[in-house]
């Protein structure tokens, strides 16, 4: 199928690209798990004020954005370019958030894995001295989703044990050539990878391979181990999902049972539906820009690989018989 | 609303990317019109041997992108990165055409103006020496956007006059540090427009302020006139909307009304159903790969502005009731 061994392509930032400032919302259900102490902006309410489901969604991604300018003490204006996308048709929430933020704004899609794939931009924009500073941001909203993706939620389908619970919040950072903060060392762009999956419930073990091959092609092209490591952080894989990857890497000899934390994994403390756990882009979003960068801000963690994951498919692609395309970026962070 | 007076902002390519190759798919109908001479793959039938309209898309897409690999003396494996987006939810023709191409992918969306995003982010890549070759493409088909965006096909419902035609068609480029063409100078990534405009039908009226601001912030952050190109290319105006962007640019002391056409006024011999011209991410990157590249290879057109456009609404939005946010992002060209 190829000529590639593993077909990421790792980009170097040498400036030392920074997150000077984050931002996250969340639902009240994802502030009852280990993000709740973290979140900028907890909700009590996961409507926002607003009177659709996607409205919410929107805001929730507007006020992370905000949340995250602001704490850097900078305006609006001082921000050359805006990387967002989330999982809704023709991603409506970022376009629209993007309309009132009124900074130049390239739009993405990657599914989940749409934070490391707009910090991965905007770290590169950024280092080649193409933007001062640049904010990367996504979000999701759960009852959007279900009601996109699988059912409207009135008619209380059933879910299956495999299946993820998609996280209601959003997560944004800022970065900069200059100033105080986390450094961006590298990104790791993935290759789209489909092992045959085709139960729209079972993520996890869709997109775990094409973790395992992003977090491969990032140590064979740096030349870097797990141990080098504190911790390395996937996306939305799930308690399942999360099996899966170790078990994979473990077969091509990378041992990363003991620094390997999943944010769909640890985000809700599992006692409903939720079953493998979190899922969707700002499950990844709200865990990385609160809890992890908490711990790399203080020190705690000082190198930090995080891979977010996306599941490429669409209610047509699995309607007309396909399987499920799946894709990984990662950026190497350091304190 | 903004402290920007035009809210883009331009990057600067100095080590001149260059586009050595383009390869580019176009339906029957298109074929009909000026872009019929200049297209590598002209089809017969828009179905191109698949069994749905989105795996006819899909197909389009990855022919027009081995069509430039090929084109270029290259294999897939010697491609660093691939851009690409298109109209579908969760943009699956990229995806799927990804997944089978094996190349380092970085998903977008950006509805009709992913032709120039692309091209941008592919640069910008290439420039900063990231990438040795980038590729650049996007594409659309009448049918499967008319069932996802309107209605069913054999509905049979009559088209207004303000409205476009979808095309079906794709194009694509190879980006490149190294080898002989038309080298990308500098791009403009624009912000969101919105006018207010919430007729879905009239996709030209919506989209004509975001280019106009985009060419505006261009000509203001690079010192440039109108007159300094030999041609100003919009995306998928239409005829109306390229009307209206005369218009919003002469407002502000700009004459384009001599060096200026629309991709989407020109692409049809407007004799049925086509109304205002071509729409579609297709649209603009057909004609801009085919026809425009044709004219800057032989030297006819020296310095080109090309500044596809974008609505970024979905059918939610609408239903909500929300105008049709736009965006434009245009990229210089010079042979």
């Amino acid at each position: 199928m190829t000529s590639r061994q593993y077909g990421g392509h790792t980009l170097y930032f040498k400036n030392s690209p920074k997150i000077i400032s984050t931002g996250t919302v969340a639902g009240p259900k994802e502030c009852f798990g280990i993000v709740g102490r973290f979140v900028d902006r907890p909700l009590t309410d996961d409507m926002f004020g607003e009177d659709t489901f996607e409205k919410a969604e929107c805001k929730m991604l507007s006020t992370a954005i905000d949340t995250a300018i602001n704490g850097a003490g900078l305006s609006r204006s001082q921000i050359d370019v805006l990387f967002s996308g989330d999982l809704l048709n023709q991603i409506i929430s970022a376009s629209f958030a993007a309309r009132d933020f009124d900074i130049p704004f390239l739009g993405l899609y990657s599914a989940c894995s749409t934070m490391s794939e707009s910090m991965l931009l905007a770290a590169a924009m950024v280092n080649a001295g193409y933007a001062r500073r640049a904010v990367a941001a996504t979000g999701s909203h759960f009852a959007s989703a279900e009601r996109q993706y699988r059912y409207p939620l009135e008619q209380g389908t059933t879910r299956p044990p495999q299946s993820q619970w998609t996280v209601t919040g959003a997560g944004s950072c800022v970065i900069a050539g200059k100033g105080e903060g986390v450094s961006i060392v590298s990104g790791t762009i993935g290759r789209v990878v489909d092992f045959g999956v085709t139960d729209v419930n079972n993520m996890g073990a869709a997109m775990a391979p094409a973790c395992a091959d992003t977090l491969l092609c990032h140590f064979r092209d740096t030349g870097l181990s797990p141990d080098d490591y504190d911790m390395i952080i996937s996306g939305d894989l799930g308690a399942l999902g999360s099996r899966i990857l170790k078990d994979l890497m473990w077969e091509k000899g990378f041992d990363i049972s003991h620094n390997h934390v999943d944010c769909g994994e640890i985000i809700y403390d599992v006692i409903e539906d939720e079953f493998q756990g979190g899922s969707g882009a700002g499950c990844s979003a709200v865990v990385f820009n609160s809890y992890i960068m908490s711990k790399l801000n203080s020190g705690e963690f000082k190198k930090v690989l995080f891979a977010a994951t996306g599941a490429l498919l669409s209610t047509v692609s699995s309607g007309q018989g396909e399987s499920i395309p799946c894709i990984s970026h990662a950026v190497a962070l350091k304190k």
